[in-house]
């Protein structure tokens, strides 16, 4: 049993991080901060939860001392404030980008501003356990992952693990629902201009690139990924596509296997790779909720073209759930703790 | 040929107006005004109007003389304004609330602020042709109707036209899409928290009850109109579902013979009354960007209920379209000018 | 710790009964029949319960015994095979129609066919613990109620639990999702024709209709039910709008505390009435997945009218969550056992 | 003016053409076939057409005479008939894929069987306009074209006239809504498994690529085109998203020039690259109903990748639009006769 509090927490990333702990039997939940919301009960923001709890949102200025944080803050804000939130918790999880990337010099590249506490940057974690598993367990700051990020990379990691992937270049189609971008509206977010869309909104240059080329780079594996998002009419999940061209003449055996082999005791990837049916390839639609990311391939022989298909709920694996999950690795906790939900079907 | 200008065009009201005028035979569209968007081309706020007319937004200060004006500004605004705009225009059609109640003290109960010129309120015409044809032939001050409103209004007008319907309490709800409440985004539009929405937003107290019972005390009627509204998932579309308990015991033919007497010549008035298939009552999915306003109703023998359905479009006969349609009535032309379009199948 | 079957698994109804028990730690769920799927994997059929369990389905030939059946059979086939199910199970659960109402002669009237069976009809307990968990705890045939039947009923059950409401004429609109209709697919549920649909199914006639007058008619009242059903463009979730004229002139605070003193003890019934925010009402939208019927209402002092709304999923609280918590009550475990997953937010 | 018959108007391509017809000055519009539906009114299949025309479908067995004939009949169908419908129309439409393809060996490679009249495959004109406008005034048998393979030739088509792109390998992520696969009901169709799918249905192997290959094999270039389909939520829409990576170093400024260069005079092509603004790349979301095909890229410079976005209506410019567009363009008339609805915003 940890005391755990949340620094942000009337964000949909916080909202679905304060719903998983509020269930999560090793956690003693002490505070929930938001600085707008302060003194108002959390279900006034998160409707889901009346009747759960009777927690009241604090500032942030009424910390206090917990074994964990989670920091659900806009991306820029937890990179100044570091130093201050580890006096309050014994360890941090870090939800935002703010210490994903392990090299300073890709910030400005890929976030147009320099990292104001760079020094934290090789302290941080890359929060995925299916990569950091071991890292995880002694960490005191760790990071969250893109959620577009995580699925491309679950994606593609048993190619470059294995070592079959090296130099490949990788072209990558995220597609996205509105949820991930938090729930600051705009014009671009009002419904009647979102419903029904399918819009490119960052064909070239998405933040998420460098993440998935850090993590990538292993083996000697070097990478390039030419990445775009597109945004969807769903409010939660990701379906990330990804195609490469082989250099060797593989069968789809030998790609299965390496799959199987990468993730056959991990407890929340699933292959999927049916010969029919409806969701014989990775579908984030049944995933709303679940802390599952699934992952499939197909491979066309002719062409010699591998499509990697892999899902998530951009707020559960693609951040809460992900987040929890490093929490039970981190404590050495059973990693599903907390998150048993399948996810439902039909919705 | 007439010279017109559109008042207020940034707003989808306005936008929806001036598709619809870009491509009407009798009008030569003069000017279209914005203050926020004056200088800018119309399609960077209509992106479906991109390619078919390089017009610009002007401000309303640079209003020219013209033979007919649109107003579509936000509800409170034209009543301020109505002098002024009669000096510039000869005739005015005026899609806000401002003009639609016959009697002053109606304001203050259902908008909850004084009207500011009441003199022209007995002045204006309630602009649905359906009902007041021949007062809009010669009328110089033309309301529009609310899109709730219209739908309920002409889905119960024939019950009271025929003298059938005098006394009762109807029973109205009213289920409306997201583009009924404009282009103001706040969070309750905000794609994550609208999707998928079901929402009572106002189960009582609905502005446009008064217009509903104003329209059908006729023939010494004084019904009364409990009406509620709930927001939808679409875009566009109204459907308005009235109930109503007959004094006397009718059969479906004699209430079919009422609404085909009323209606048999009405252009854009649809009885839909089918005995199988998948539209065979009213249904608003089909009729975006129609002009049609679709009617059915079925009866209860054993409750002696009578159910009526009106289904629009409310951008079109809810807004825009019943507009030029009443420009139209007012010259003249051929009550479908410019109105063609009979929805999309499937949508 | 029981042992529980499920006879008729691949439905909606089944798959969701499926997941609960699933992760219900007092049952040991033995087999899941389907006649068509015999043999496969259940997550063939409920792809979301991939990787939870490799149960596979058997034909119910092959049923042995079990304390507990649930039922999810299409309507008209458990009133057939009866006195079969319970030599198998001790007792049962049947979520179809065949046992909902308590008079045989109902059956003609609302469900054109007599019924095969009429002598368990007395000894069935309509399976709404919040109306009937005495009863329950005892019961051997157990039976499901209608989704729209449920919300509306635990919507107006306080005032006639109070003897506020009598003999009042109430009309009632209920707004429904696709999944209700269960898992058999024809032109109206392709997708092309039922996305974005706000149709009008049954205006008049309704089945549940015969359910809520049922289960109303207490303490003396005998009110007269005008139902009408409307299918949305919603997969799970129902809003049932219910609008009755008091004849007493009552305030909101005294419909509050009879509200209160009804459900205040209810684990899955939460009031929801707010002064504002975009869930100041119950909205289906949010608890997909979730066992709640949020329950609230509206006066309108000048109309004297009372609006009820009650919101729910129809799987759920609607179906399998009601059943499990039914089984929960009828063998006196904790009621929310298995059930305490709040629903999402944003979704 | 020429006379026109539809042969199989009961399907979603159909009904689009007949639509689009019962509009169309130039047309005189002589019979529409169903075998299914012969005899009945065609508004009873298509009910945005009530009230339009009193038309009733007839059995290809009663056909007359015409100038010009739609074939929209399922795909395999035309082949067989081609030389009988030769006897009937004079000049011939098919929208079904049999004739799409110049070399017979490509059938059995992309449609798993021989093709049953080859003769004519040299003799259809593939019915594009952007590339055929010659070859179509003279033809006698013209085919319609892919919605995903026009959405992806038109996005590509610049790159390739140009003689900029060549040997390029091309990838290409096409994104399509419900209805392009016709009125045929399956599970998988069904709402609740359809509706917010983002669905890999065809990651390799897609029918398409063989028409965007033959296409764009011009100038002496010979693309390897890797093209996967992803199933929406959407009706209506096809966005195309095709990725290479440049040879040479070029600007956003040079290949600007050549889609301008190409597409300049053309009525349906609209180059969407605007610096901000919600609708700054095609979307397919406002293109319903219209027959635009509107066409944007985007430059990496750092990974010399362009990115080329293609959205449009898979009926209208995917299909029937397009289909009446080469009519137009066939009989010598101005090329957007019949085609001029803009599209809706909102919607």
């Amino acid at each position: 049993m940890i005391t755990v509090s949340i620094i942000g927490g009337s964000g949909y990333t916080g909202g679905e991080t304060l719903r998983l702990l509020l269930n999560h039997p090793m956690v003693q939940l002490n505070q929930v901060t938001s600085e707008s919301y302060s003194g108002k009960y959390v279900h006034a923001v998160h409707p889901n939860l009346r009747g759960m709890n009777p927690k009241k949102f604090v500032s942030s200025s009424h910390l206090e001392k917990a074994d964990l944080l989670f920091l659900c803050l806009p991306h820029g804000t937890s990179m100044n404030r570091i130093e201050e939130f580890l006096t309050i918790g014994t360890r941090i999880i870090d939800l935002s980008s703010d210490f994903r990337l392990r090299s300073k010099s890709d910030y400005p590249v890929w976030y147009q501003h320099e990292h104001s506490n760079p020094d934290y940057l090789e302290k941080a974690v890359y929060g995925v356990p299916e990569l950091h598993r071991n890292e995880l367990r002694k960490a005191t700051l760790v990071t969250g992952a893109g959620c577009l990020a995580t699925a491309t990379i679950l994606g593609l990691y048993p190619l470059f693990k294995s070592g079959l992937a090296k130099t490949q270049h990788i072209f990558v189609e995220a597609k996205v629902g509105s949820s991930a971008a938090g729930n600051k509206f705009n014009l671009g977010s009002h419904h009647p201009e979102r419903s029904g869309a399918l819009r490119s909104f960052q064909p070239t240059r998405h933040r998420h690139t460098a993440e998935v080329q850090q993590e990538l780079s292993i083996n000697g594996a070097n990478p390039t990924i030419h990445f775009s998002a597109t945004s969807t009419d769903a409010v939660r999940g990701v379906l990330s596509t990804a195609h490469l061209i082989l250099n060797e003449d593989l069968n789809e055996k030998t790609i299965w296997k390496l799959y199987r082999q990468a993730y056959k005791t991990e407890p929340f990837i699933r292959i999927v790779k049916e010969r029919s049916g409806i969701y014989r390839y990775p579908e984030p639609k049944i995933l709303a909720g679940s802390n599952y990311c699934d992952v499939g391939f197909e491979l066309d022989h002719i062409e010699k073209r591998l499509v990697i298909l892999a899902a998530l709920d951009n707020l559960m694996k693609g951040a809460a759930g992900n987040a929890v999950q490093a929490m039970n690795v981190m404590h050495g906790w059973d990693e599903t703790t907390g998150l048993d939900f399948p996810g439902l079907h039909p919705i």
